[in-house]
């Protein structure tokens, strides 16, 4: 198949906005579709004009530049009982500020029957006007066959004369839809065969539309490329509702790296896909899935002690594709599996070069080992961890110690006789020499010592101030019969210029727990900006 | 393939566990194992004996009691230059509390020359030993072909040479592994076909063992098992290092209901799998993903016009399977209706039978949508609901009111110079028309008010001292833009009778949720309990 092109649909605006709880406005529309854009995608999807108020500004006065793609509209095929000429929805299509139109249609027996209620040959008519119609007011049509496998599956004919009656009638696409999901790969390779092969539809008019309802959506766009198929559709980060559509972020280096493959990204723009995934997630105010194919920041981390010696060797031991290769990087992982060579390669990370036969080695990994076992993940707070060898190591400044505090939570009436619910923390922090004895409310405790600890420390150390906690979560470690059981503070803080570390700490007092990751925090973004310690 | 029987190796506590942010306890261990056996997994990898001190307690004085599974353990081959009786991580294994042992083994010529570095002959001779060896000393062995694919595209001899000795050494299972993930399903179809059909292991011996890093450790499992491989290695939820392992939550349902093959799962148990699924998300103190193929809570989700009306009439239109199959339900974004009726339904399972048309019910039906915007996750707290429904439907006696508290953190010096941390609570807690006014010192915070509070309620109420907290999280709230973080607090309470119920508390004051999760705690023990109010 080598330098066979294949076209990518992206439908991250229409589709992927159907996710439960996405909602784009039309700046973020813009900002993705721009996005699209850059990466090479061939056709941006952008909704359907007529739907909303946001489509209707998207597709008019707001319609995005763009350098490649073809700016696609999405609709209906038009309704029974009127002409193409005369159907209010496809003239708000054809009115749409795009290069080309996507109109969905039924293939499925059934749902002709029962949701449109036409006679079967009526609805061929349809497909074949609005396709006529759109090609001629747009340039370039394109068919989504709604339910085209399920139909298939049942009346093979039926759904195979729908399909041939868009293509008939200059459909540039026929997007075959596997709408509810179901239909597992080798279902998928066997009926996009027949219709290249009993059907006469052309590869290179063939699209696959996916859902991940089985967690088969990539495979099953792949196997429609194997049996033809020479357009995929699919979601930046399989965003669309109930289970996602098909991942393109997975696709496209699967499809250019391993399949040999050509598509609309140039070689040397797929370096941009962990950016452009990740923006995604930033804009929906999610925390980007860890564990992504290609892209999560875990895709290329390693954890077991023998894995990381190995890979330290050779990377193509235990490493897929080079991670640059899509914008990503490799990430050494601490934790109770690790052994001594994780531990050498994570401080060589961070830019400590031990010797292998140092004796605080063993130490350190003895220190990493018992810590663990009393509830220090540190494969979850690379920062503590980085904290813990350098004080290990004996290269970490006194920059402050937390001293004394005392937080005191309080529900009371207040003067205009409501019950509030008030913070407050004093802390004691030794600066040098010098204590700082200070106070502070806050909307909880943890805010409350937050807030406490920057007044005493930011007027030393100012740079604290651009520090931001970002998330705050507490896990109780299972008491084992006989003690007590011990919460797990886990503090995660992002830096002005958007860099982010976790800290954590571990008490059967959670407040404790919380000023222990607190302190690592401030400590590690002294340490990081190599700012000296005052006294 | 009708009827088949595929074996399900399930191995999320060894191989899960390598998942960055995860870290099992043995009670965590315990209680997953006990989930999986009751779901009905074949094989149950505990962990690697020998390799860190919680999982020689899983494989020693904690092993798990399983009524169906083969409790396996997990290690290495023997070492070089060492027979296998005089191997001390091999005796390690074999002195294992289990029934099985899988080992793995490389099978790469590369990793033989460069990571192992002896003669590619003696790496079979290790393989051959170690399996013998293991078959003797615990009567069913397996084998994990690390590697075997990347090994099998470069030197299909040895590669094969490597798994026909595993397999005539008496390897009840040959596991075929994708162990870099980089796989994709055509090429593992062709190759497990090839050693089955070229290289002589049948099907019923043969595993697959793949990762998600193209996204496609579903669809590599399915195709392996199309070839004729008969065991699924996998993790709950596709829990693993990297990108994750095959997802045994989507595969088994997929060989159920759409291949015809029978598994270790009976049909009537196959709707616990989107329980068994939540509860490790919540022993995690994960959010469960909302978008997992058939376990999701928006899997079945549908939202408004066309889908809604065309799912009333018929389900199978728009959903891929009954959700009620895997225990899952439909969800219907915008319908009242469908709220209505989880509600009554909701409401029937507490013993309360409303009439549908009660003029309450879309109150509460409100109520609970917007409590839900709030964040009250009743889905994970049914004493919660059970009390926010008894209270909208007048039905919660006035037990005691929680008027005010005071809660004091402090780190300080004690007597003898040592720096401690202490909390102390003051309560002020309403019944009838006393108001008793208690202090108590804990271990945190929470410990403090929970003590406080038995203080003032026990004499009147003696039955909460039965009450023991058992867990307690705390998962921060993705705050939407300007928003503040607001922590959710979830507890679980276990009565002296072994039963359990959670209980909830949302607010940005982490005290302030604790006392309101610990008050719904102590009513709904004596709301249960049929207990009557004091004054």
């Amino acid at each position: 198949m080598t330098g066979e092109r294949i076209y990518l649909y992206d439908t991250t605006l229409r589709d992927g906005a159907q996710t439960q709880d996405v909602d784009f406005s039309v700046a973020d529309k813009i900002a993705i579709a721009q996005d699209l854009d850059r990466l090479g995608i061939d056709y941006i999807e952008g909704g359907w004009p007529g739907a909303n108020p946001t489509d209707d500004r998207f597709f008019g006065s707001d319609a995005p530049t763009l350098a490649r793609a073809t700016f696609t509209a999405f609709g209906m095929t038009r309704r029974p009982g009127r002409s193409a000429a005369n159907d209010p929805g496809l003239a708000g299509l054809f009115n749409a500020r795009c290069s080309a139109v996507c109109m969905v249609g039924k293939t499925w027996d059934f749902h002709v029957d029962v949701a449109l209620a036409i006679p079967r040959e009526e609805n061929l008519e349809l497909i074949r006007d609005s396709v006529a119609a759109a090609k001629a007011a747009k340039g370039e049509a394109l068919f989504d066959a709604e339910h085209f496998f399920d139909g298939y599956k049942r009346n093979p004919g039926y759904a195979a004369s729908c399909v041939r009656a868009a293509y008939e009638a200059g459909a540039r696409w026929v997007v075959l839809c596997d709408t509810n999901g179901g239909t597992l790969p080798h279902e998928i390779e066997e009926i996009v065969h027949a219709v290249v092969h009993e059907h006469g539809i052309p590869g290179d008019r063939l699209g696959i539309h996916c859902h991940n309802d089985t967690e088969n959506a990539v495979a099953n766009s792949l196997a429609a490329v194997r049996a033809g198929a020479r357009m995929i559709q699919g979601t930046l980060n399989g965003l669309g509702e109930r289970c996602g559509n098909a991942n393109l972020v997975a696709l496209i280096p699967t499809l250019m790296l391993k399949m040999g493959f050509r598509t609309g990204v140039r070689a040397e723009d797929l370096g941009l896909l962990t950016e452009v995934s990740r923006a995604l997630d930033e804009r929906l105010n999610r925390a980007p899935n860890r564990h992504a194919a290609y892209v999560g920041a875990s895709a290329f981390a390693h954890k077991g002690g023998l894995h990381v010696s190995a890979v330290e060797k050779d990377p193509a031991c235990y490493e897929h594709i080079a991670p640059e290769t899509v914008g990503n990087r490799r990430q050494i992982v601490v934790s109770d599996q690790a052994g001594r060579s994780n531990i050498l390669a994570r401080l060589r990370e961070m830019g400590l070069d031990i010797d292998p036969a140092d004796a605080r080695l063993p130490r350190l990994v003895d220190l990493v080992k018992q810590r663990d076992t009393a509830g220090y993940a540190y494969d979850t707070a690379e920062a503590s961890f980085e904290l813990l060898a350098r004080r290990e190591l004996g290269k970490v400044p006194a920059f402050f110690e937390l001293k004394r505090f005392h937080v005191t939570d309080e529900r009371r009436y207040n003067a205009k006789g409501e019950l509030v619910v008030e913070s407050e923390a004093v802390v004691r922090v030794k600066i040098g020499d010098q204590v700082r004895h200070e106070v502070a409310d806050g909307n909880g405790p943890v805010h409350a010592l937050d807030q406490a600890m920057r007044k005493a420390l930011e007027s030393t150390y100012p740079l604290i101030r651009g520090v931001k906690l970002v998330d705050y979560r507490v896990r109780i470690l299972a008491a084992t019969a006989g003690t007590a059981a011990m919460p797990r503070v886990l503090i995660r803080s992002r830096n002005g210029d958007g860099s982010e570390w976790s800290t954590l700490g571990v008490s059967t007092n959670i407040i404790e727990a919380s000023t222990e990751a607190l302190v690592d925090s401030y400590t590690f973004k002294l340490l990081r900006d190599g700012v000296a310690p005052r006294g």
